[in-house]
């Protein structure tokens, strides 16, 4: 069969040219054995509870500092199921394809998928490709669901009790901030990396441990803003966080002072807030600290009124942290 | 909140905006106990062998006779689980999004996937909802992955034998003859409407009166050519096939014979191949006719080389069916 250096609308037509290119390009890279059955459905075995999460993956450029689509679209997924103490066993992948994309960026892309796969011993057990023409997608938009076993039930939003300390798993913003200097094409003096990683080892660290997590978020679109409302909203109490301790790098603050961004509504791709007892801050410090020094506490879950953020300055003032609004960075993951 | 009447770039930046969408648009018509929790995944207990199965949907146009895009989002996922005989139980769903799409096409879309989930009492038990600007989408693009229990193992390709008999549930290529028309602005004296269904309630009968389905799977892109073909590559038998016995709509064909199309090549999105061991043969047809009248007896698998399906004409001349190639029909699903 002729060799395409292009993606050519017959790729996704169900017929002979499909079935080469998900062989070549895909099968040679995820193959596993669930995988190469090749049936409508893939055939697993895996214990209750389950959790299940999806995500589809538009970012814009498809190559950053850090990563590029396809490392997002299985650290997102993943990240979504470790939040909820899940292992990430099973992930599905469906791709959905420009004309004339080049074969090369893909290949690019589905090794970089299958490099961050092995860091949580994650399998891609089915998949889907279409085809679209020239002008109706951007290149190419990556879905991964996911399914796995949560290893500790009731990790929850639900389950922050007045006294629960926050932290943080390492300095925020970076994605974010990655991708927005890469759409202004600004040379930093020191280059903002993505954040981009899968965060299953950390989150089966603390499980080992048997930290007694209550609740879990990686804070991806909206940021911390979007998940500390979130928990506001979902227990009922306020979060008062002490600003000077959230870590943000100088070079992330830089940009986000030049272009009127807040950090805190940034996106991360492989940072999570994290909410455990008094009891255990500095267990759960001590294993955060071995994934990245960064990891601190930024404050603690009080019984007051509003059930908000409040954000209490080093000098003393204090202000909401709201939702995150507005178009913020459009295709951000 | 300003009520916009299309979809805006914030509606997918994570912050209030995407808030507001995904509780009036999706939660009013998805909602369940599973979904309204509202964590990063979903939990879910679901007893194993479970199938798991994912699709994106981009066909164009969204809207045909029979159905839309949602419509063929829950029925192509389903589809794919009633295949390995597992009963989709839940669906994840993923919405890309091109800004200024009108919100009131997407409740079109949406209640068209909330009826069909309702006809085998599946749900969606977590999302996602991208917004691309302008240009960088067509409208909007669907995943569904899902995931059932399997109640009967070993429905397969791999168990198909010699002796097996070939059925189809109903005629074949409406959907694909109904896209095409659509695009090409056809007025058809007799109208064609696309198969589009979910199959589980026809597949919880067949395995409810205990038929010994050897494999099933539904003929979509690609056609009933793809899947004879792939059933050859699987068992290594021959497929005999009747031509005359295929059921074809009399529009089909002669849209078909206009186009310069094989009915055999065209997608179906609610129509399947069964392998039966002889001895069930009557059993099936009666379940199927249940369904559809136009069910029927195509072939049989025989031990002949070469492994490739082969169609016997009325007038007694033979000749392979091929593996489709080419362009065939983009975005028919």
């Amino acid at each position: 069969m002729k060799k395409h250096n292009t993606v050519q609308l017959s790729h996704g037509g169900g017929g002979v040219e499909m079935n080469h290119l998900i062989r070549h390009l895909f099968w040679e890279r995820f193959g596993n054995d669930i995988l190469n059955q090749a049936e409508d459905a893939a055939t697993l075995t895996l214990p209750s509870p389950l959790a299940m999460t999806t995500d589809s993956f538009t970012v814009s450029p498809h190559f950053f500092a850090g990563g590029n689509i396809g490392t997002l679209a299985i650290a997102g997924t993943c990240n979504d199921l470790a939040m909820v103490a899940a292992k990430p066993s099973y992930l599905s992948c469906s791709f959905i394809i420009e004309e004339g994309t080049p074969v090369q960026e893909l290949e690019i892309i589905v090794d970089a998928m299958a490099a961050e796969l092995s860091v949580c011993g994650t399998q891609i057990v089915c998949g889907d490709t279409k085809v679209v023409p020239r002008g109706a997608a951007d290149k190419v938009f990556i879905n991964t669901t996911g399914i796995g076993q949560i290893l500790k039930t009731g990790v929850s939003a639900h389950r922050i009790q007045a006294g629960d300390v926050i932290l943080v798993s390492r300095d925020i913003g970076c994605h974010g901030a990655c991708i927005l200097a890469a759409r202004e094409s600004l040379r930093l003096a020191h280059p903002i990396t993505s954040d981009c990683a899968v965060l299953w080892p950390v989150v089966e660290s603390l499980l080992e441990q048997s930290i007694d997590v209550h609740a879990m978020r990686d804070a991806t679109r909206g940021g911390l803003s979007a998940v500390l409302n979130e928990w506001c909203q979902s227990s009922g109490l306020q979060l008062a966080i002490q600003e000077a301790q959230i870590p943000v790098d100088d070079a992330v603050r830089g940009l986000c002072e030049l272009c009127g961004f807040e950090p805190y509504d940034l996106a991360n791709e492989g940072t999570f807030v994290i909410a455990v007892p008094p009891t255990q801050v500095q267990h759960t410090l001590d294993v955060l600290h071995q994934f990245n020094a960064r990891a601190a506490v930024i404050g603690e879950a009080v019984s007051l009124s509003p059930a908000k953020p409040i954000l209490h300055t080093a000098w003393g003032s204090r202000r909401y942290l709201d939702f995150p609004a507005g178009e913020l960075l459009p295709r951000i993951c």
